[in-house]
């Protein structure tokens, strides 16, 4: 069955935008994946086919209802076996072990809010999961969900065009990916470190491996030290 | 001066994309900010219009060039003194504070990644900033990209409704939002919790923030850490 993500928004146009070029853009002309923008407005009851309302207790901006949201939720959902996700910095940021769980699955539904947020209350009788593109605050949920979506695609087979791609790269291993270089061997006064032009295989992924630990020991020592704790068994796989 | 970002990439068309619509469109059609898409291909300079090689060293996938980037750059670039930010997984994470240091500046110029990554020279040599949206690996750095501009533009001022908005939300006070609820008062046999709907201003502030630290603790034990070192500076500043 092709994996299909269904996205409720209220901005339905903004889709697939992005995911409709390159890498994603092909993979969804060619049918490797299908993606449904759903209107949450569709679910409205008032002649005035509104959505929100002001938030209870008070303060700024506005609250996406319940009952409006969880009407959308189920005219969208027939397949019950499938993750339910709700774009929200409040969740639990997203991993790339999590993405590549999603994208050996069905396809999610995928929740974008906008406003204030949403109703708590629709969170739990729907059983949203909600989930964190990263530390920061988007306008809305489209655009963490266009990047939900491009992360899961490309892992899908036949997508990218080496397998190989997805196995070296950054947090394959827990860690960052080593630095590249390509031709020319001279850019302004510097050059390609020779070990890489050395043709010594075993050389080279020694070298490599060797920046991907610094730099990950540098720039990110929570990666590192999630790591170190699970040194025993990754050791065995290793070089 | 006009807030404005220099996207650069291989896919121009991607742009404005979701920016051009809802609170990040109008803002750029009523000119808040400016948003300019480069094509990294225009830079290119053999006959062919190539812009990547294969990786010195061996391995899957292509690197773009350095030589190429850096005409593409410096091409963009007539103003030195603005943040360049190369979006990539390897990155330092993005948080709310340098998005808000973002949008307080003039803009930034932004280089997407895609293929294997990029030649490391020219990292070096154009001082670009490697930002990282997520623990998650993209096809490129173009929802990166729009992820960043969106977080950033709505903070510029004008751009929401409220300024307060901004205010009282993930992150503001490094902890996740409260939960928010709305009408209907029932839903589905949920009732909105009765504090919130006393009228007391005082109980409902103390609920919110116990409701607030309670979901961090839960969620993002990380976060709740880094609050408590800071909690002698924060105490001052509380109710």
């Amino acid at each position: 069955m092709t994996w299909r993500a269904t996205v409720l928004t209220l901005f339905p146009e903004m889709f697939p935008g992005p995911l409709g070029v390159s890498l994603a853009g092909r993979a969804l002309a060619s049918g490797l994946w299908e993606l449904e923008a759903r209107d949450i407005r569709n679910s409205a009851t008032d002649r005035h086919r509104s959505v929100d309302d002001t938030p209870a207790g008070g303060g700024p901006g506005m609250v996406l209802r319940a009952d409006v949201l969880a009407a959308a939720i189920d005219a969208a959902d027939a397949d019950q076996d499938r993750p339910r996700l709700l774009m929200s910095p409040r969740g639990r940021p997203l991993t790339q072990s999590q993405v590549a769980n999603l994208a050996a699955g069905p396809g999610p539904l995928i929740v974008c809010g906008r406003f204030e947020g949403i109703d708590q209350r629709v969170i739990e009788a729907r059983n949203l999961e909600e989930v964190s593109v990263g530390d920061y605050v988007l306008s809305g949920g489209e655009i963490a969900a266009m990047a939900l979506m491009d992360a899961c695609v490309r892992l899908l087979p036949g997508v990218m065009g080496k397998q190989a791609s997805g196995d070296d790269e950054s947090f394959s291993e827990g860690l960052l990916e080593y630095p590249q270089y390509t031709r020319p061997q001279e850019f302004e006064g510097r050059s390609i470190p020779e070990v890489l032009i050395s043709g010594d295989h075993a050389r080279v992924a020694a070298w490599r491996k060797a920046e991907a630990e610094a730099l990950t020991r540098a720039r990110r020592p929570d990666l590192w030290a999630a790591r170190g704790g699970q040194k025993g068994t990754k050791s065995t796989t290793d070089g």
